[in-house]
């Protein structure tokens, strides 16, 4: 075994007798011997928090082993269909920030919600009219969307990924005997902008918590619900990628979503489908109706929002010695 | 699947429209909901530093993603006998830094270093003189050792844990084909507060880099390196528990050492056994010879001390509205 860069020891700063008041600024200063502007900043601010809450907590060293023990809990229990992490980021409201920090919407676009553990790839590309769904238990569900910009015109060919739970609350990853894919598919907006699709109306279901993100949130006496919602996510060239849900008005979580995902923008009230729609869909009348107009911006538009925000944020916060390379924070002089 | 706690719900704040600004309180107010003071102000410290630091990198989703990914890798590559979250709590200072919150040490006392990731439970108990390593490579080194408190009175019936790397740099545990315990014993001080046992000299060795971890220092163009040490852990009712090592004088990284441990009053220079010296300790005359006096503080003075250091510490940091409650802060006013 040899040293990753051998000659690096003797460039170094002394790292000899350090304590609580001396250890951070040492620790930033030997993370900062790559070229990597943006690197040495988001190590910098990281190991600073990190170090300022232990200090601040003073700490102990039961705690810190709990913590650790708690993170290898988390690792072990993720496989493919499961990624306790991204449920832990959720859960502590990083997630949604991450996500309005990079996907900021003007006041006509759609706003952004939390992807959540459960997207897959596997989602087969259907047809308009369609069903997503295999759930014979399922309340069916003709949904109706289109896709705009925010002058109000038609975007053709984005693709539009969409899952939700079986009528059990379950995703089909969460099925040990899952065979396939089931209640996801792609679909792809037609010359209008729209496609339809059918599905089941989606129901409140608790977060994974049989694993340790479950344990954090019973040690917090926090509930781990969400309300009914569907996912979805826009993608096209040159259009800001939009993750977003559409929520039920009136579910027992919509206050309370126990990962934050809820915009009073993104609820909605189902209706029912009438003779002539249903006629028109070849579907049953009386079932479930969503109807929703999505719209996107442009990802011209996004950046230049993102970039003036993060400019605003970052003067608020006394950084002003920053600079945006690639829309991102780097130090004005390294 | 239930809910952890149904009634939960109807006592919670609107979790609605949060956004960049609104999220951390938020977050703090549903996290603030148990009766464990404790629990509720580190958690509270917790969120406040995750969600500034995203906020002051403006934290992309690829840099959100690639921070969760190294987590899961961190995570499944952790095993009975390798902590890779110890690894990158050592590399990111922050063992050392709760090290030095939780057992400060007066001037006479001998201080703390790193635990590292590789102490184990199964070390045999050996008698004064036996031999703890089966390396027939390494330099034999006879350890002649005391333990006294700061009066200098000899501190007797000390469990000792010893451990350290054999003559290629490695931890027994870190040999796939390992059978049992090497380069690794328990000790008993005896009346006079000695110890005394048979090793080889200690050899400085990359840590673990074939990890997350050692990706990490690699992509922060840091070396992977420990300066040749001795590990020690000492252990009595009343005494405050002492981890730490012996570093040897003049090694490459004993000023670069990959995982901050050095103190300057840790190393030592080693000496060769003379003649007198050999026939008393029934050891060959010229092998290395390391001569050590440990220094242990009691519990209840480390106490003290620690929570002296702790309310000058967070008066400095203005937080003057917390309170210990069993050498832990909480805040005075729930």
């Amino acid at each position: 075994m040899a040293s990753s860069n051998p000659a690096a020891a003797t460039a170094e700063p002394e790292l000899l007798d350090l304590t609580i008041d001396n250890i951070t600024p040492n620790t930033i200063r030997i993370n900062s011997q790559s070229d990597n502007a943006r690197l040495k900043y988001v190590m910098s601010r990281l190991v600073s928090h990190l170090h300022d809450f232990a200090r601040e907590t003073r700490l102990s060293t039961d705690e810190w082993m709990a913590g650790l023990m708690f993170l290898i809990g988390c690792g072990k229990i993720c496989s493919d269909v499961r990624n306790e992490f991204i449920l832990l980021s959720d859960v502590l409201g990083l997630s949604l920030l991450v996500d309005s920090i990079n996907h900021p919407k003007p006041p006509e676009g759609t706003e952004g919600s939390v992807l959540g553990p459960f997207h897959t790839h596997d989602a087969p590309t259907i047809a308009n009219g369609a069903s997503m769904s295999t759930d014979p238990n399922g309340e069916p569900m003709l949904a109706i969307c289109t896709v705009k910009d925010i002058q109000g015109r038609p975007v053709a060919g984005v693709k539009v990924d969409i899952w939700e739970t079986d009528s059990s609350g379950h995703y089909d990853v969460q099925h040990a005997d899952r065979e396939g894919p089931s209640e996801r598919c792609v679909m792809v907006t037609d010359e209008e902008g729209g496609f339809h699709f059918q599905g089941i109306k989606p129901v409140s279901y608790p977060i994974p918590h049989d694993g340790p993100v479950g344990k954090l949130l019973q040690m917090l006496n926090r509930h781990c619900w969400r309300p009914a919602h569907v996912h979805f996510i826009f993608e096209k060239e040159g259009w800001d990628h939009l993750i977003t849900a559409l929520y039920l008005r009136g579910d027992p979580y919509e206050k309370s979503d126990a990962v934050f995902g809820v915009k009073s923008t993104l609820v909605i009230d189902l209706d029912k489908v009438d003779a002539a729609t249903a006629k028109k869909y070849g579907v049953k009348e009386g079932i479930w109706l969503l109807k929703q107009e999505f719209v996107l911006t442009t990802q011209e538009a996004t950046e230049k929002l993102r970039d003036q925000l993060a400019i605003e944020a970052l003067k608020k916060l006394g950084l002003d010695n920053l600079k945006l390379v690639d829309h991102l924070p780097v130090p004005e002089v390294d």
